[in-house]
């Protein structure tokens, strides 16, 4: 279909891709990153290879540990013999360079694994914006052949949220001492939670936070599932671990996941291997029900949406009358003889589109 | 210019709109927010009435204690008999609702008072993202005759920083206990920080962070304005207050800005008389140096490279072929016969633009 790849760069890289070639892999992330000459022709190309990856996003308040949590998910996968690959837009993630030197050393155990690769992506503006370009290197680590795929970022904001929330599987980290953040976050990350993890369990107001989260959950669900409330139309203080688990499954069985509430300690590994466990579950979850087809289908509709968007802009911006436009009418935009609004519209039209209704300048 | 807002409805909204209704105020931005036909061609006519007001960027992590802030900055304008407009976007601030009831009632002690006006935005998915309906929303306010318009956002993720940092004067609000988060959002605030806040001054660590705040802007101080590095050359924590706001109103003069830090207790109202004098001192060195206007002329260029991305959006999508390609195209998007990549380049072709070179499909 993209008949210029054929002997170009772009072949070569993908030959090099194709035969596991760890440089091959960096040298494609860079080019996606940086949004440069044949990255979708790449991307395009990669597309059937997509689809074998476990694709995990994490996601919760700066300090909550995720990065911790992350580097001990992937050694117990590690454990099994599973490769896996890591991509993380946090600013408080060692893995991205924000959090103390400490940290980042203890994360270079992890980066020296041969089964282990790990990607932070820089918070610049990139045309398109940074969600997209996230995923988009998710796809390489996929095509490439991780095993899992953990897509790291910071639970606060549109955009990160958006980035964990179309993962296969979503992990929403919380830890005791966040009690604003979560009143501050509860709504975003109610809605993507697969999975919720309490690390740092070892501190106080770890059960309290559990109770509360599964008291919020299971008001959701007696709103939105009226049928399933059944199972949990009991005081969720009063269930024992092993009783909630039963119930869970007898849910699982019947088509429903009832969102389960993990403690850890991530940096002791307390817990860590019940979460891998339950990610497992959550993906024979997908697909049993069929929902893991649904929610890569909702993936491919979004991913085209966001293309053609930045693929607009790209026409507008970078290779188009935009800019020139816009500085000739710098004066009359600041002296109100003319608003963004003429101009835009004056520079859509010099793309070939026509002007929505309403709008004549 | 827009001729046929002449008769229309959006002319006779516009009408009293400038009489001060605030009916129309609220119903005005209504429209801005759903996107309704007309609401580009309204911001176009009030274009010319925009720039009168102060523009505050309000921003922090969960939990800072912004909403208060802001709130007893209000008051601090009522008192000066100066009119403010709020919106804000922000999942933890009780004006969005993301908090607890008794914060949301404290609140309404200044939802009565006409001279004040909030509006808190849905972080719904707008199309063209919710950073420019945000700041058109504040457009409105400015238009309205607001003295000062402040925008609260929470400070995590790119675009929620973004609209914090076009405004012209930028507060970045911390609390002691935010030790973890300050590291994670080190970097993003910093650069948009015009006034540090370290608010809830009054719990331990409040002079630690103040310190760690001064020692990182100085070594940025340091780094990029070597010229002006030499009345930093002392240990900050030498230097009485008094001796500091001499230093600062010095380098005022000479054209530079000294990021102060100042310490509030916001539920008590400490601090926020001087919060209020530095931000009349800011806006006087804005105006001064000429970088108010330079701010401003950033502002409408961005704003145009946003509305002109909207629009392209609202003619792929809304108007356009891009859902009708789409759906056609999911089967073979699933099977790995086509990529999104494939698929959004039929989309743009179909809009009458062209490819860009290297995608053929």
């Amino acid at each position: 279909m993209l008949s210029d790849t054929r002997t170009s760069p772009v072949q070569e890289l993908l030959e090099r891709f194709r035969a596991g070639k760890r440089v091959a892999l960096a040298r494609a992330i860079s080019m996606v990153e940086d949004a440069r000459p044949g990255f979708e022709a790449l991307l395009h190309e990669l597309h059937p290879d997509l689809g074998r990856a476990q694709r995990i996003g994490l996601t919760g308040p700066p300090g909550a540990g995720k990065s911790t949590l992350t580097s001990k998910l992937a050694l117990q996968y590690r454990e099994r013999d599973e490769r896996v690959g890591i991509v993380a837009v946090d600013p408080s993630s060692p893995f991205t360079g924000g959090a103390l030197l400490g940290d980042r050393i203890r994360m270079n155990n992890i980066a020296t694994d041969p089964g282990i690769f790990i990607r932070s992506m820089a918070a610049r503006g990139a045309l398109g914006g940074l969600a997209t370009t996230t995923k988009e290197v998710a796809d390489l680590l996929d095509a490439y052949g991780f095993d899992h795929v953990i897509m790291e970022t910071v639970g606060v904001g549109q955009s990160e949220l958006e980035v964990a929330g179309t993962a296969d599987t979503t992990v929403v980290v919380l830890v005791p001492e966040s009690g604003d953040s979560i009143q501050a976050m509860k709504a975003g990350l109610m809605e993507i939670a697969d999975i919720f993890v309490i690390n740092k369990a070892d501190r106080p107001g770890a059960d309290r936070l559990a109770q509360e989260i599964e008291v919020m959950l299971h008001m959701r669900l007696g709103e939105s599932q009226p049928a399933a409330a059944g199972h949990h139309g009991v005081s969720l203080k009063s269930v024992g671990k092993a009783a909630r688990e039963r119930t869970q499954q007898a849910a699982e069985e019947g088509g429903s996941w009832a969102i389960p509430v993990i403690k850890t300690v991530a940096q002791s590994g307390d817990g860590i291997e019940e979460l891998a466990r339950t990610i497992d579950r959550h993906r024979v979850y997908l697909e049993s029900t069929g929902e893991l087809s649904l929610r890569r289908q909702r993936r491919l509709g979004e991913r085209t949406r966001a293309v053609v968007n930045r693929r607009l802009q790209t026409l507008a911006w970078l290779r188009g009358p935009g800019e020139e436009i816009l500085a000739e009418s710098l004066p009359a935009l600041e002296s109100g003889a003319d608003s963004p609004y003429g101009v835009a519209a004056r520079i859509v039209r010099a793309l070939g589109v026509d002007t929505p209704a309403g709008i004549q300048t």
